[in-house]
């Protein structure tokens, strides 16, 4: 298809999008297997999402040549589709960056050109947001275009959006469902298996149609909203998709385009198997990694989960396991083959998935429900209402709690401890180890009541090199894991061993620090906190979380509550913004979170009391 | 149709559903006549809902002759239609005492009952949890039944719960949609219009169906999600409804049940105005009405925001306000005849409410979105990402913030200022009155940054008792109302009034008290926290919210981070617990935040200082 008169790059040409305006139609087939080369060197080395890009490629090409994306505005639903749109719009260049720190992100981003609309990440939000785009720029001659994978259309939200779209019908706005029949893992539901068979009968009639409208009739579900279904249509068709959008864009009403695409096209491996491609791994760096702490291990965090729920429900036929659209993301794929009548993927879902796990515990189950930190955010209701209202005794494991890494803003788990603990009835957790998880998820399986266990995108210690315990787990009991005089250190779940590893450097300066493994929020150990208080001249509580309502937050609220001396307490932890992408040992770094950096601090805290009353009346400001 | 032969009334001889099993079907209609009866007789006098109890009576009957729902599980979604289910479950006598304190509650409620299986009131719950119910008890003969609203089942939940239902379609659960094309308002949204052209296509082919199945091609949309539709049934017909329960529990698996009912069925009035008779309001008490303060006034904060925002509206053609659902509830009912245009009401579905005034704001409009505290709860995620992480400068005026009256504990706003403070960048504040709420929401809608403002669900102080302000509203800055030497108050929101009472009390007794009324909780007025730490013995906060994370949280946290003595501080407000349904201000003086309590609180607590040192280093446990 390309044109073989011509060596170099048409890509290379592309200032932005309006050029695309002087190609050919076979010239931006070239053009969108230009970008499929680009996305095939690059991700390997710098890693990211790999299948939906070569997917979307051709699609990209088609509505960057028909519309005009300064004006009429383009949202990318999820957004880690991004990187041919990005190519288009002058950052083809900088592509050989992405994700690197400093480079350009792996998802939209405003900040970046003004061809992003929105920076995000969390699924389903595209329509109703383009919708409001639509309405808001009703006047002005502008079309927004939405494009929703089909893992994310059956989110809550997006069906909300549906749902209201049909008093607004009027608006210019083209949501357009790009069917690859994949979501991280093959999409699951209903909606699913209706999209299949829309695409095999329409594959029966003939041809899939280019949008001429013949297959209407196939669009019966999205009518039945109130929409103009078009479809399906065929996402690798470049002529057809620049007639098709050509046309909707002149007769200026909405339209809901049906468009099928394969996952991975043009790269014969991720086209076969699409799960594996999903994303791929950055090319090992030269020289050694920084480690966030000296005994940190090999085995993440989530595969000591997975192997925990898998030993314990061979013991125990009632342990049912709910993933939300996660089973490898969660290390649940290991649990679902060996129990298959008891593991759920609600797809993305986290909504219901609550629920349904607060109706399989009422029903006497023991039901783990994993959802990652930041996307259990949408399911903040049901944990207040099916959850602890109701009392229902479900465990939901949390990973993912605190700095993920290069996937940045939208992914960090660090407002957990706040909105959790702002709800009444869970029992919040975190461990300090892999032995530690282990043993928290026996004991929330076994306790009948709504528990969260938090643990973080990293790997667990060493085994061998774990903190001995002096305490064996307890429900709101935390473990004293060393004494000294000159201050307390509290610290929560992934801070503990850094903590323990600032208190050994400070050992050697001649300092010596109490610290304590908090293990729960709450309850809340006032044993702990008052053997810190009365004990020492400084209380440091330490937690992977934002500040706000946090860890910290508990302490100084039971402090003040029961009168222990709350001045002694000073917080740290993730301040009141969002942390950005970087390898998650550096981004820890940059937040002071290491133990190097908790050392000088503490050290710091430490020289400064001195000439200090120990509970400093603070004399003056100059003191 | 009811038996002549009989004076006495059937429903009195009820026990318990099984003896329904007894009656006739001519006897079981005479019945749902009776259970209307009661409702029109009880509701005018305890107030409560009313048109959605007379309209599912026949329904309610019909399906606890055919099922047991000790073992089978009866879902009410929302709950506020269980009355005929009470009084069919032994509490027909205790009906009389509905939602008065101590009676049944207005919900279903597990500690009632054991024929109520959840304690919740939020929409779109019921699915998933019956999905949960009949999965969890697959080995166990029973059937689960959800009853849903045509105004729940486009929550996002539910439609989530319907495409997951797909991938266990075996299990043994009935899915009723009650459909009587109403919300609390008329249904809004293209799924209302698709049920309504169901309804009118089933009327044309003849009588509405009794279930035979002879209109299955006209559930096209739900057996697009995976479901065998049964419907549109006739609600009112006791024979049929009674023969086609019968038919799907012998069947053994799911079916979805479209079922027409007239909400406020037999009452000629409530027929006709349904949304007037949604609910109605308890006959006027003898005697006077508990105030919450000296000063409040009759005009309820919804109607001064709702004033507000039209006043606004009318000099400022950008202002557009949206409401999920609840056009009367938050004033907006107000707004809409005005400005139809500018007026959006999405249904039951705050996540896209939040999305879909997001892109209004970035495309210009000066957005309110208003929405209730508890609500809101949906939208969490939304906050975070559309909202918070995009900066998006929507006004998010949450109604209902506090302690919320006789809806109890599933309608208290009693977590917001946690769960919108674990998020960076949202402005959050509280009005102490009217006058500051107009200023507020023009401050807000000025200032191009995303905002939450809370109030309460009651009057606010009467316009000419207004205590004088000494700072004009500027964001980030409280405003000092009264000084003393004793102790300190930052009072935030509806707290500021009692506050000011409580230290008109104290001043009485010789007791001179400092009151700021705090008005941000971010950005947090540290000259204020500074202020009272440094000039006085002791500082409280208070606040209408669970102290987990609350506005007292707030200071300490900003006290122990700029070392301000955070040990000074006593944070009052609710516990770490549900708030019961009880009158607002007899809950209020339960939970010690009336003025006469609070007085005593601070003099008590005062009291107590005296040799302790003022920064009190705690000398022993016995002191």
């Amino acid at each position: 298809m390309s044109d073989a008169r011509e060596d170099a790059k048409l890509l290379d040409t592309i200032n932005g999008p309006e050029d695309l305006k002087n190609f050919s139609i076979a010239q931006l087939e070239r053009i969108a297997e230009e970008i499929r080369d680009r996305i095939v060197e690059v991700m390997p080395v710098n890693g990211g999402h790999f299948g939906s890009g070569l997917g979307i490629a051709d699609l990209t090409v088609a509505l960057h040549r028909v519309f005009d994306f300064k004006r009429d505005q383009f949202v990318l639903d999820v957004s880690h589709q991004c990187y041919p749109h990005k190519m288009l719009t002058g950052r083809n260049e900088l592509y050989d960056n992405i994700r690197i720190k400093g480079g350009p992100a792996g998802y939209t981003r405003p900040a970046e050109s003004p061809y992003d609309w929105w920076l995000w990440a969390h699924a389903g939000s595209s329509i109703s947001t383009a919708l409001g785009l639509a309405r808001g720029n009703r006047d002005r001659d502008s079309y927004a275009v939405a494009i929703i994978g089909d893992a994310s259309i059956p989110t809550g939200m997006s069906m909300e959006a549906l749902n209201h779209w049909a008093d607004l019908e009027n608006e210019r706005l083209i949501v357009i469902l790009n069917d690859n029949d994949m979501s991280i893992a093959p999409t699951v539901g209903g909606l699913s298996r209706h999209l299949k068979a829309i695409k095999r009968e329409a594959h029966d009639r003939g041809a899939i149609a280019d949008g001429n409208g013949a297959n209407a009739d196939l669009g019966h579900f999205w009518s039945a909203f109130g929409h103009r279904y078009v479809g399906p249509v065929d996402g690798h068709d470049m002529a057809g998709m620049v007639a098709l959008f050509e046309r909707l864009k002149a007769e200026g009403r909405g339209a809901f385009v049906h468009v099928k695409t394969v996952k991975g096209k043009g790269h014969i491996e991720a086209e076969k198997d699409q799960w594996k491609w999903h994303a791929v791994s950055p090319a090992k760096k030269s020289g050694p990694k920084k480690l966030e702490f000296a005994r940190v291990g090999k085995v993440p965090y989530t595969d000591i989960f997975a192997e925990a729920v898998i030993e314990r429900a061979r013991r125990d036929p009632e342990v049912e396991a709910i993933t939300a659209a996660m089973p490898c993301g969660t290390g649940l794929r290991a649990f679902a083959p060996e129990f298959p009548d008891r593991f759920y993927d609600t797809g993305i879902a986290e909504q219901h998935a609550v629920g349904f796990a607060a109706g399989l515990a009422k029903a006497g189950k023991k039901v783990i429900c994993a959802i990652y930190s930041t996307f259990m955010q949408r399911a903040y209701d049901q944990l207040f209402q099916e959850i602890a209202l109701n009392d229902q005794p479900v465990v939901l494991c949390m990973d993912r709690g605190g700095i993920v890494g290069p996937d940045g803003v939208t992914h960090n788990g660090t407002f957990d401890i706040a909105y959790t603990r702002s709800l009444p009835r869970i029992n919040i957790m975190a461990p300090a180890d892999g032995s530690e998880l282990r043993d928290m998820i026996n004991m929330a399986l076994d306790l009948g009541r709504p528990c969260v266990i938090r643990y973080p995108r990293t790997a667990a210690p060493e085994p061998e090199k774990e903190y001995p315990r002096n305490r064996a787990l307890e429900l709101g009991r935390a473990d004293l894991l060393r004494e000294g005089r000159d201050g307390a250190v509290l610290a929560y779940g992934s801070m503990v061993y850094p903590a323990m590893e600032a208190a050994e450097i400070l050992a050697r300066r001649g300092i010596e620090l109490t610290v304590w493994n908090a293990r729960f929020v709450r309850p809340l150990d006032l044993e702990m906190l008052r053997h810190a208080l009365d004990e020492h001249p400084i209380v440091f509580t330490v937690e992977e979380n934002s500040l706000n309502g946090g860890f910290g937050s508990a302490c100084l609220e039971a402090a003040a509550l029961n009168r222990l001396g709350a001045d002694k307490i000073l917080p740290i932890g993730l301040p009141d913004s969002f942390v950005e992408h970087g390898d998650r040992a550096e981004m820890l770094e940059e937040h002071r979170l290491d133990p190097a950096s908790l050392a000088n601090r503490f050290a710091e805290e430490i020289a400064g009391l001195e000439g200090r009353p120990s509970r400093g009346v603070r004399q003056a400001e100059a003191y």
